[in-house]
């Protein structure tokens, strides 16, 4: 499979606002990952939900915008997989606007948000995310990518790494790796089970610096998530698993769910601005399970991942 | 079955101050709704673990308690049963506890909690508490019970508020029972999908009236509970089920899971004071599922429970 032909330049004219340019990038960044991952699954095809909210029907704070969720079900590799991207524009509520730089309450986030459920126990959920934040005559980036293996593959934690790495160090101005590992575990930390989510990532927000470098940074950054991600997928999709294996990963999925509907902002953003609440929710699994004192055996391939996501380390 | 032995009255001698008599009216009502429970499902049995809270261990606004957690797993009619007492006391950050009324940052909290999973689609799930809670020098009951039906039995609704409606009514100067159906209603409401978790039941907070009459109620709504519960359960357990019912079910299960995790005030009480994560998270289902852009069939049994949840009515 090529990873080549990704998108490297934004087509608009000189002069076009950032955040058009930078939804034009996430528009393509969208459709490249989405037929990698059609080309990896071989099988299903992603359903396209284009979508337009004017200010007619809007509720809340969000007063018009678009989109195109886009979720493939019942997959070969994927299970689930949702790759959305949203453009929309509204006032926040006075409280609620404190949260985030910038003046007064009109706000314009646009972004493409990805969630990955794989079948295969052995294959890692994958999620990544970039946005572009505006608030008054204040913007910013923001975005990442973490990766929640069921069971520890070191080697596949140190690639997703290691693309990240190189993503950040042609950006050395903008992007210190190491900071956005750092950032990732904290984040992705499920305080009410003092675990994290995954094995890391990268994660940043309020990137507010040179708006050229930052932009050139999440391009590369967004560029790099197939790199990171398919190579992975691709040698752990046969791997054969067992009953056992496969009631640990709807476990597992479970912190995943209790993650995105109690810590996640993303979400959080999206259901207190009255998003379309099926392209929010995409990142559900599509079948979990939550066990009364779940307990795995000393020595198992479970208590490792245990171990792993109980003490976060660099790979 | 016989429902006749349920406790009527507190044991401790005269001048018990309150909230222990309450503790020990919540640890009867418990044993007597896992008696209930075990003999309708006839196969599994709760689990009991009790546990203990010292100031060493305590972490969060949480200083010391004890509780017994009782969870049934993998039953003849109850795929997760779980029923909990417990009572803890410490002091919130300033900031939680302007949400409730009293003064000071000192609280206790003793109450009964329980959900309980049927595995046949056509049982409903089910959920009580019932609790006192007291900040600085004020005190005060909160509770309730309410159905969460996956088909629509309108018979089952109207014995569930029959039963309840009656328990109100020996309380005509604490309860009105058409307020606190309304109160259910919109406490039980998903805002972000504009539809009700179930169809009703009662719902009440703050009450900090007459203590001893409060009290009372507080009782008879307790002992309400398995009375409203049992014959519904026993009438649908044996309706035959479909594949397509049960992924119905799960479905809905999803609501639920999303109802707890953002709106759920009990459950944010326990994640945000640092509770024992396994007895809060106990009311998640052992199986669940996401489909994304869920559809129903016009005219179908599940379109129908779709028009009660998003409208609701008294029964």
């Amino acid at each position: 499979m090529s990873h080549a032909s990704l998108p490297c330049s934004s087509p608009e004219p000189t002069g076009t606002p950032i955040v058009d340019r930078a939804a034009t990038f996430f528009q393509l960044l969208q459709q490249q990952i989405c037929d990698g991952l059609e080309a990896l699954d071989g099988d299903a095809k992603f359903r396209i939900d284009n979508w337009t909210r004017d200010h007619a029907e809007a509720e809340g704070p969000i007063l018009g915008g678009h989109g195109s969720t886009r979720v493939m079900q019942g997959g070969r590799v994927f299970e689930k997989a949702g790759v959305a991207f949203s453009y929309v524009h509204g006032r926040f509520t006075e409280a609620y606007a404190q949260q985030f730089p910038g003046d007064g309450l009109d706000f314009v986030a646009t972004g493409v948000s990805l969630v990955l459920h794989p079948r295969n126990p052995h294959v890692p959920t994958v999620h990544a995310n970039y946005r572009r934040l505006s608030r008054g005559s204040s913007g910013w980036f923001g975005g990442g990518a973490d990766l929640t293996p069921h069971y520890a593959y070191p080697e596949d934690a140190r690639h997703f790494h290691a693309v990240h790495r190189e993503a950040c160090e042609k950006h050395p101005e903008i992007a210190n790796f190491a900071e956005l590992k750092k950032a990732c575990d904290a984040y992705f930390w499920l305080s009410h089970r003092n675990e994290a989510r995954g094995v890391g990532g990268i994660f940043f927000d309020h990137f507010m610096g040179d708006t050229e470098k930052t932009f050139a940074f999440v391009q590369d950054a967004g560029r790099a998530f197939l790199h990171a991600y398919l190579p992975i997928a691709e040698r752990r999709q046969h791997t054969p698993y067992t009953d056992r294996e496969r009631e640990w990963q709807l476990v597992r999925r479970g912190r995943y769910v209790e993650f995105n509907l109690v810590h996640d902002r993303g979400t959080i953003f999206g259901l207190k601005t009255g998003g379309r609440i099926e392209s929010i929710l995409m990142s559900l699994p599509n079948m979990v399970s939550w066990v009364y004192d779940h307990q795995v055996e000393p020595g198992s391939r479970e208590a490792e991942l245990l171990d792993i996501v109980r003490n976060p380390r660099d790979w």
